[in-house]
Order: C-alpha cells, then sequence, then structure tokens
C-alpha cells in the first residue's frame, strides 16, 4: 500500500517525504512496486510538480540505487559538461580534451541521439575501433592515467534512472522539469565531480523550446548541486539553428577536430569557450573566465588540446590518426549541394527539420536499436540574418545513394526558409544561472566601463 | 506509438477521438499498451477530465469487449438500479424482488464490500446455499422464468472495465468521474436494460462526498445513457449516516426482509419506493410515480414482493424459509446493548466509521479474499436529530465474542456523537437528475398546489 499512498498523496498536490522517495526506488527495483504504479507516479509528477527537497531526495535515492565513480583520491578538479541536447552540437567532442589538456579531470558520461538531437557516442563511434563502453573500474584506470574518459551511462551507474527513463519514454511522461533535473544529476553526481557545467538549450530546436522553462529547469539542477556540494553553472543557450555547420556523426566529429585545431565556426568556438571557461573557474584552474579563455586559446594553438584527443582515442581503442586525416572518417558515396532556390534573407533554419533530416538519410535513429550510418548529414554553410543570392550554395548534403540526396534536398526545403527582410536569431548565449541567481550573460568577467577605459 | 501519442495528446488536454479508443481498449486486452502506458492515460484522464463524447466511446469500448446479456425477446420493461455504494445500504435487496413482481425483467449485477462500504453479493450470501455466480446463459434463463437475477459481475462481461479497474485500484486513479461513469455504465448496458435508476449517495460516507460531484456522476452517466438510448434517472440520496437501522450482512439482510413484509424502517422505504417509483415509471409499468408507490405498497402489503423474494432465492440454490423466519440467517454469538454516554442531540453517526467498525467485527474485508463473518455488525436504533438520555440504549453490537464487543463499542463511541443542540442532518433525498436537467426532488408528480386543494 505503499506506494498507492504516494501516489494519492502526490495525485492531490502534496510532498513525499526524503526517506519515502528512497524507499520507493527501492521498492521499484526489488519490483515490489509496479511499473504501472511507477508510471501513474510519473503522471501525477508531470501535472503536480515536486518540490526542491523532493527532486533532490529523488536524485539522491537514484544516484544511490547503483555505483559511482570514485575519484576521490585525486588532487585535480573533477569537472563534466551536459547539454539538454541539439543539432550540430559537438561542443563535449572539443571540450571533454580541451579541459582535460588543462589538468582537469574529465569522467564524461553521454548518450546516443534521441528524437532529432545527435548523441556525443555515436558522432565517436564514426571513428573506427572507438568503445565507448568501459567499465567502471576501466573508466576510473583511463581517467587515473590520461585525465579524461568519453563512456557511455555504465550499466552499474543509476539503474533506478535508466528503468525510470525507459518508462517515462513509453507513457509520454519525458517533459517533466523535476523528472528531468533528477535523472540528468543523479547520473552526474555518480561521476563524483567537483563542479558541473550545463549547457540549457532554447528555441525551436531545444527540448524545452522556452526559455522561461529553460531557466526554471537549470535553477532545478543548480539547487540540486548545492544540496549535493557539487557547484553547478548552467548558460541558456540558442539551438533556434544548428549550432556550427555540420550536422551528421563523422561530419560533426570532422568540424570537432577542426575546432581542436583552431579553425572551428565561431558560434561553435563561443559557446566551447564559454562553458569552457565556467569548468575552468569552477575548478580553480583559472582565476577568472577571461584568463580561463586565454588559457584554452592556448591549448589549441599550441595542440596540447588536440594532443589530449588523440591519447583519449588510442585509450579507447580507436584511430587516432583521424585527428591528423579526417579523411579516414567514414565518407558518403554520394554528396551534392544545394542551391538557394530564390534571393534574400536566410529566415530560418530549423534545426529540429535539420535533426530528422539526418534520421532519414540512416544517420540517427528512429527506434532504438536501429543501425547509423556516421557518414551521412549536413554541412550548412549559410547562418540566419545572411543574405544570398539565388542560385548560391547553402549547404552540402552527404548521403547513401540518390535516393538520399532527394531526402536530403527535401528536409533542407523545409528547413531553410527564405525572407525578404532581415530577421534576427536569439542570442547564441543569453543568460546564466548559477546559485546566485539568473542574470543576462556577460562573457567576460571584466566589467564593461572598466573594459572599455584606456 | 498509437498508445504513447495518446497519453500525451490527452496529457495536453485534447481529445480522443471514438475510433481511437476502441483501438487503445483493443490493444491493451491484446497486451500491445502495457499496464504502465494504460495506467498513465488514466492518470492523465484524472487531471484532464474525458469529455462526454470520449467518455461515451471508453464506456462502448470496454461494453465491447465483452458478453451481453441478450434479453430482446422480451416484451417487458428491463430495468435496474445502481448505486454509488454505502452504509446501511440494502435497497437492492428489497427493490430488485419488488420490482420484478410487478412485471419487469430486474437482471441485477452487483459489487462486493469495497473501502467502507457494503456488497449486495455478501448480504446475499448470508442466505444458506445462495449462488451469486451464474452463468450468461443461466442468468438469461432464470430471467426468462422468473423476471430477475440477483448475480455478481460474470467474466464474460466487459473483461476491459475489470482489468482496468484492478489497475485503477493499484494507481490511485479511482477518484475520476468519467472514469467511474464509463465503469459502471459499460456494465450496466451489458444487461441490456431498457431503462436504468441511480442512487448517487453524498456526504461523510459517500464515495463523492460533495453533492456538486455526485450531480457531475449522474449527469455524465444520463448522457451516457442518452447516446446508447437506455433513459437513466438519478436520485440523488443522503449518505451522511447509515441507511435504516441494520449494518452488516445478515442484520441487512433480515432488515431488506422486514422491508419486504411490510416493516421496514422509514427512512429505508422512503429511498426504496422514490428509486422504484422512478424504474416503474421508465419502464412504463406506472402512469406515475405516485401510482407507481402506490403499486408497490400493494405488491408488499399483498406478500408478492415476498413471494418474489422466495423465488429468486429458490432458484439461486438458496434456503427460501429464511423469508419466514430470519433466524435462519447466521447469528453472532454474542450481542450487547450500546447505551448513551451522555445525555443530549445525536448530531452524527459517521457512516464511514460504522463501515469500518463492521469491517473489524470480521463482517467485511481489509484485502481482497479475507472472509466474511455474515452474523456480525451493528443495529443503531438512534438517528442524528434524536435527543437521547444517558444510558438509553442506542445500538445493538453482534460480534464473535468479547473482543469484538469491544471493537464495536469503540467504533460506535467514535462514529456516534451527541451534543447539546439538534443538528440537521441532509436531507433524504435531494435532487433528481434527468436528461431534462437536474432538479429539487419532490417525491410526487401531484403538484403541491393542486395536491393542497380540498
Amino acid at each position: 500500500m505503499l506506494a498507492y499512498q504516494l501516489i494519492e498523496r502526490k495525485r492531490n498536490g502534496r510532498r513525499i517525504e526524503p526517506g519515502e522517495w528512497e524507499e520507493l526506488i527501492a521498492a521499484y527495483l526489488r519490483d515490489e512496486v509496479t511499473d504501472a504504479q511507477m508510471s501513474a507516479l510519473l503522471m501525477a509528477v508531470y501535472f503536480r510538480g515536486l518540490h526542491r527537497d523532493e527532486t533532490s531526495a529523488l536524485t539522491d535515492a537514484m544516484l544511490r540505487s547503483g555505483a559511482t565513480l570514485d575519484l576521490s583520491h585525486l588532487t585535480v578538479p573533477r569537472l563534466d559538461k551536459h547539454s539538454t541536447g541539439g543539432v550540430g552540437d559537438k561542443v563535449s567532442l572539443v571540450l571533454a580534451p580541451l579541459i582535460a589538456s588543462l589538468g582537469a579531470a574529465v569522467p564524461m558520461m553521454s548518450g546516443r541521439g534521441l528524437g532529432h538531437t545527435g548523441g556525443t557516442l555515436d558522432k565517436l563511434e564514426s571513428i573506427r575501433g572507438f568503445r565507448t563502453r568501459l567499465s567502471l573500474s576501466e573508466t576510473q584506470a583511463q581517467i587515473d592515467r590520461i585525465g579524461c574518459a568519453l563512456i557511455g551511462q555504465s550499466e552499474e551507474i543509476a539503474p533506478a534512472d535508466r528503468r525510470l527513463y525507459a518508462l517515462r519514454n513509453s507513457t509520454a511522461t519525458v517533459e517533466s522539469i523535476p523528472l528531468i533535473s533528477a535523472s540528468i544529476m543523479s547520473k552526474k553526481l555518480a561521476e563524483g565531480l567537483t563542479g558541473l557545467v550545463l549547457d540549457i538549450k532554447r528555441g525551436s530546436g531545444a527540448f524545452l523550446p522556452e526559455v522561461e522553462r529553460g531557466i526554471e529547469l537549470a535553477q532545478m539542477m543548480v539547487s540540486i548541486g548545492q544540496r549535493h556540494r557539487v557547484p553547478v553553472v548552467a548558460l541558456i543557450t540558442a539551438m533556434d539553428r544548428p549550432l556550427g555547420r555540420a550536422c551528421g556523426n563523422a561530419l560533426e566529429l570532422e568540424e570537432a577536430l577542426h575546432a581542436l585545431l583552431g579553425d572551428g565556426p565561431p558560434d561553435l568556438m563561443r559557446v566551447t569557450y564559454a562553458l569552457g571557461a565556467e569548468m575552468l573557474v569552477l575548478g580553480g584552474l583559472a582565476a577568472s573566465r577571461d584568463a580561463a579563455r586565454r588559457a584554452m586559446e592556448v591549448a589549441i594553438s599550441s595542440g596540447k588540446a588536440a594532443d589530449k584527443f588523440r591519447e583519449i582515442i588510442d585509450a579507447q581503442g580507436g584511430d587516432a590518426a583521424v585527428v591528423d586525416d579526417p579523411s579516414l572518417l567514414p565518407q558518403a558515396a554520394v554528396c551534392e549541394l544545394y542551391f538557394a532556390p530564390r534571393a534574400g534573407f536566410v529566415a530560418t533554419i530549423d534545426p529540429r527539420r535539420v535533426g530528422f533530416g539526418v534520421i532519414e538519410l540512416g544517420g540517427g535513429r528512429s527506434k532504438p536499436g536501429d543501425p547509423v550510418d556516421h557518414s551521412v548529414g549536413f554541412v550548412i554553410a549559410t547562418r540566419p540574418g545572411d543574405l544570398v543570392r539565388e542560385g548560391e550554395p547553402l549547404a552540402t548534403i552527404m548521403a547513401r545513394d540518390a535516393a538520399g540526396i532527394d531526402a536530403g534536398r527535401r528536409a533542407l526545403d523545409e528547413a531553410i526558409t527564405l525572407g525578404d527582410e532581415a530577421d534576427y536569431p536569439l542570442e547564441l548565449i543569453s543568460h546564466r544561472v548559477t546559485a546566485d541567481g539568473v542574470m543576462p550573460y556577460e562573457s567576460s568577467d571584466t566589467p564593461v566601463e572598466l573594459a572599455a577605459q584606456p
């Protein structure tokens, strides 16, 4: 009757106590609470929400349902970044080696493509031989040795989250801020971090398009971090257009390699540096965000960051030669330019449509377990606000065959709209959320008045 | 993905179409929709409600999931009454033989005790040998022969409702007006009725205590009836105190026998006659409710109603001698009077506390499958509003042993409160709900002005 009473209580809008969450999750894993009861509770949570204390208790119960990385013997800061997911978002691939090259331990657990969004694991697996499934002890040993591991969620970590996530995915209870927060934070806290940076996407291609909801999610996760004594900083970034130019697994990996070698597209670099600066300051590896940015620029220009990526690829069984020769990545059989059908200003590049386009090309999954063709995708050279001529090449479509090219062209026809007036996309990085509150994002720590002085 | 989309749509407050309800229920019975998905949907329905079209479609889908009684060859009206459940409510035991004795077919499917409320089947099983489990064909044959059967819900009828009901019961999704309506109506429509009368309880002992919610439920069921071309009339009756005097299985059966023989307590008779009058008018067996009442009085005073009960008991394997000799019913080992602890006005006789008291005596179930002692219970002689002296006997406790007497005394101590001023209980029958709307209840069809004329 425990489960019944807790469902009824939440349904009526009242709180479930920390000890009760603990007991509930434990009973669920022992199959004493049914999936039906749990999904009724999740739906009640969808409608009633959870208080911060409850979200923190649920996070804790899921965290304690499994093993955790033990990195407490390390003297260096242990840092990670999590993104709520987007299209063309290859920041993790750049950031993990970059921050590890500056002295932090980066135990980065990532996911696979979900819905229209890409997944870091799928992108990494474009590299021949790269293993994303490491055991907990392999992961610990690799981090001890080279400071970074890029892995999937281990079976040992937060098994309650894995079961609940599958349940939410089949019962339309995914879109709940406390449930999303608890799910993410239970896994991130299992990494034994000393600091966490979040990239919360906003805009049409984001999981939560409205900025208010994104901020709410950020605040919830910052609060959970506080209760678990892990400082968390969140940046709200734009996902009303893809990030960078490449969309598709190997294409994105290649763009990440360019970024590590100093030649990344400006929007990708801005987001990467902004998130990296927060990580380095959180970890005490830089005195200010400005100093952090300079350190990251040096790590890239000196080749240190690329070296770290070679080390990681090598440690995880991949062919590190790919860093210097991206043509070793899977190459699409056919590629074709996509031309502007008319003159005008680029009004939108709909990331959701682009993301589903990659799936239609075979580069993502319609259902779990589908095979992924790493070679296919788009490279979109234009940005919202650009003025283009009729017939000007806007993108390249990489496909398996002519039918793929046709599908890709249809996707871009729908994703890219041209208008007669310049329309402005969302600000790339708009807000910064910390335990102190929500502030408009400023890229520099130096107050503008001071910086403007001679 | 069908189920996912329907859950998501309902969660977002939009409608599910009739064909989709049909498909969903069919897929659920084929185990293609999981219990977890169904319970998430039920919880979304709890929060978002169902439109009348949806409730009707769900009712229809559950109705069609199983067999139905085929009584279409009968020329007489086919009538039933359903109550939302109360304490001391033995109306069905009186009404079924009474209405059948006046020429209607009464295929009455009843339930067992649930929560604090008693169940007609449990009361009938106080009669030695009485079988409440008849097959559909046995039921049809008995109705053809004697016009009435008093049975439990057959396995063949509305299997989808049975599965959904069990699911709701474990996931705190019972208290939803559209779900309650669809559940009741799918079973009642399966009886192949030409008219249905509902007794919707209000007050502290009712499933839905607030009269507004009771009226909403009544309106929903009247509307479902309309869409299935079965006229439905609902009366809202008081359950802020037990109905009649007896609470407990054999005790209530005995009181019902007294009622059939012309010696029932006034409140029980008023409710029975009011519901019976609606049935007879719906069935075209009486021209007015006043005429119906006179016909029922004659059926009782002439012994026709009691004769019909003998026939029914006999047909279902019970010992019909009980009608003339209630001492053949199970008798409690110990009985003791309960005295007023002080002088004052009877303020409340809490039906919920009395109902749980019967369960504590062994006369009901704490969980499904518990054995039931038919002999135990209470006979409460006093009514709310009565002025009593200290030490005056208010009730009799029937129990298995001295510990039972103690438990019964504690229950009555809590259930019966005495105050210094007369407090008025709820009106016994307050509203009448039909397809024409909600009206204050008037027991007579004859307008008061006319009746008052000499």
